[in-house]
C-alpha cells in the first residue's frame, strides 16, 4: 500500500485545469502499486487512476513508459491508457512529483490463480509481446544479467542472515548463469514485472494487464520465465506442472517462440529466480523503519530456484 | 492510510452474493480513515465503500453507528448510507471481520479550510445534532470527560518527554474541569469528531458528512467545541477568530442553542483540546513498531488548550 505524496484538493484543481476530463468529484489514495502513489480519481466525466512518481522510478524513463501504454493501447490491448492534457502532454507535474493520469481499467487481482488464470496471463503475454513489436521505444533492463553481480555485491555479506549458506548459493548461481546465459533469442519489449498484482480479471476472464513501470528491451522468453516463477508455484512452495503446461501454451498459441527461445527456459527460469530473489534480498537486508511496503521474503525464490536448477528441459514447462 | 485486513477476490464474491448491488468490477484498499480498512468497491450497478471494522472499533457499538446512518439519511442528511443485504442486515463478516457496504459520497476533504468552509461546517453540524433528535441509540462516550483521568494515568510517567512540563499542566487542567465542568447543557447525539477529514466538500460547497465511529449521546455545545479546535486554528497555532465566528453563527442559524450551553463554551472548548491531547499523547507514546498511521503530534493541542485557557467567554468563539 502507498500513498507517498499528499495531493491537496486545491492543488488537484489547478492540475485538472490543464486536462479536458472535467472537474473532481472525488479522490482517494489507494493501495496500490508500491513504487508510487496512486489516487483513484472521480470526475463529472469519468473515473481515472492519477499516478505521482515516487524517487524508485526514473524521470528520465517516463516517456517510455507511458509511450508504450499508449501504443498498446492503439493495438487494442486491454491497459491503463494515459491521459493527455490539452497541450498532448501526458506527463506533468503535481505536488512536486512528476504525475501522470491514466485511463481506469476494470478487475480485480486473482489471490489463488487457477489453471485457466494461467493461460489467459500466457496469452496476454503473448500479446503484448506482439503489440509491442513496432514500439520505437528503447529501455534496456536495469535489473537484468548484468545488473545481478553488483546487486548480489551490496548484499553478500549479510546474505546469511536471512538463510544460512545463501551467500554460497548464490555465488555459485551467478557463475552458472554467467556461464550458460543463453544468447540470440527473440527480442522486444517485455513487461518484466507481470505477477499477479498486474493482471486484472473480472470473473475468469482477464480484463486488463497493468503496471508497465519495470517494461524493457530484453529476451522475450525471459517474460515468460518470470510469469513461470511468478504464477506457477503454490503457496505451499510447490511447482504446479498443469499451470506452468497452460501459461506456455496460453503463450505459444498466439505467438509461438523458436526452438532456440524455448530450450532456454530452463536457465531463463533460473534467472529470472535469481533476480528476484536478489531484489527481494536487498530489500530484506535493507528495511525504512516506517516504511509503508513490509518487504517480501527471499525465500520464497530460493525455493524456486532450486526447482529450476533441477529442470532439465523446457519439457518441465509444458513445452517442447 | 488503513488496509489492515486483505480481501480476496474470491472471498469479495461469495460476500456479495448476500446483496443486490451487482457484481464487483473493482475494489481498491483506500488510504482513509485510521481505524478501520476501506475499500472503494465499484460493481455494475455502482459505487460503493466496503469496511472492514478493525479491532479499535467495538462490535457491540457497530448497529449504534450503522443505525445512526441510516437514521441521518432517512432525515436527508448527506451521508454514508449503510446497504442493506437481503436479510435486512446492514453489519456481516467478511475475512474475520465484521463488515459492511456504505454508499459512496462524493467530495474531497479540504486541506487549508477558508471561513466559507468553516460557516458550512457549523451549518451541517447543527443539521446533524438536529436529524438525531428522534435517533432512539444510546451510546455512552467513551472518550468524556470521566475518561480523561484514567487516560492520563497511563501516559502521566512518560508526559515530559513528549514536552517538558506537561504532567502538570495536564495534571491542573483535570482538576480544574473536573470542579467546573459544565452540566444541565442540551443533549443529543454528538459526531465528536467532525474533522477536516470528516466532512466532504465539492467547490465550496459541503457535500456531506462521514466517519461516524465516535458518534455518542453528550453535549451538543461539547461538539461544537471539538469543531472549533478542529477548525478555527491556522497551521501556526494561531486562533482564526473570524472562522469561529462564521463556524458558531453557522450553527446557531439552524439549531440555537440555550445561554446556558453558549455559556459552557469556553470551558467546553478547555475540555475538547485536552480529549485531543490526552489521546494523541497516548497514541505518541503507544507507537507500534510497523504501524500504518503516524501519530499526530500532541503538542498541537496543549496550545490550543492554552489559547482557550486566556478565554474569558465565548463572545471570543464569536458568540453573545
Amino acid at each position: 500500500m502507498a500513498v507517498y505524496t499528499e495531493v491537496s484538493q486545491e492543488d488537484l484543481a489547478i492540475f485538472l485545469g490543464q486536462y479536458d476530463i472535467g472537474r473532481a468529484l472525488s479522490y482517494k489514495g489507494i493501495a496500490e502499486g508500491v513504487e508510487n502513489s496512486n489516487y483513484l480519481l472521480q470526475t463529472d466525466k469519468g473515473r481515472y487512476i492519477l499516478t505521482l512518481y515516487e524517487k524508485r522510478v526514473e524521470v528520465k524513463d517516463l516517456p517510455f513508459f507511458l509511450g508504450f501504454m499508449d501504443h498498446l493501447a492503439q493495438k487494442n490491448l486491454k491497459c491503463p491508457v494515459p491521459v493527455h492534457a490539452r497541450d498532448g502532454v501526458a506527463l506533468k507535474r503535481l505536488s512536486g512529483r512528476p504525475a501522470a493520469i491514466i485511463s481506469f481499467l476494470d478487475g480485480m487481482c486473482i489471490n489463488r490463480p487457477n489453471e485457466k488464470h494461467c493461460e489467459q496471463v500466457g496469452f496476454n503475454l503473448a500479446r503484448l509481446h506482439m503489440a509491442g513489436r513496432d514500439y520505437t521505444g528503447v529501455r534496456a533492463n536495469n535489473l537484468g544479467p548484468d545488473q545481478w553481480r553488483p546487486l548480489f555485491d551490496q548484499c553478500a555479506a549479510r546474505a546469511d542472515e536471512v538463510t544460512p549458506g545463501l551467500k554460497q548459493i548464490i555465488a555459485e548461481e551467478l557463475d552458472y548463469l554467467t556461464q550458460n546465459w543463453p544468447g540470440g533469442l527473440s527480442q522486444g519489449i517485455i513487461h518484466a514485472d507481470l505477477f499477479p498484482d498486474n493482471v486484472f480479471f473480472i470473473d475468469d476472464m482477464c480484463s486488463g494487464l497493468i503496471d508497465f513501470y519495470f517494461a524493457c528491451n530484453d529476451a522475450l522468453a525471459y517474460d515468460l520465465a518470470i510469469c513461470i516463477n511468478a504464477w506457477c508455484f503454490e503457496r505451499s512452495g510447490e511447482f504446479n506442472a498443469t499451470k506452468a503446461r497452460k501459461l506456455t501454451q496460453g503463450y505459444m498459441s498466439q505467438n509461438p517462440l523458436p526452438g532456440k527461445d524455448i530450450e532456454a527456459l530452463p536457465n531463463l527460469c533460473r534467472g529470472a529466480s535469481l533476480r528476484f530473489l536478489l531484489t527481494r534480498l536487498y530489500d530484506w537486508l535493507n528495511q525504512v523503519d516506517g516504511a509503508l511496503v513490509k518487504p517480501k521474503n527471499p525465500n520464497e525464490y530460493l525455493e524456486r530456484l532450486r526447482f529450476h536448477q533441477k529442470a532439465s528441459s523446457s519439457a518441465s514447462y509444458g513445452l517442447s
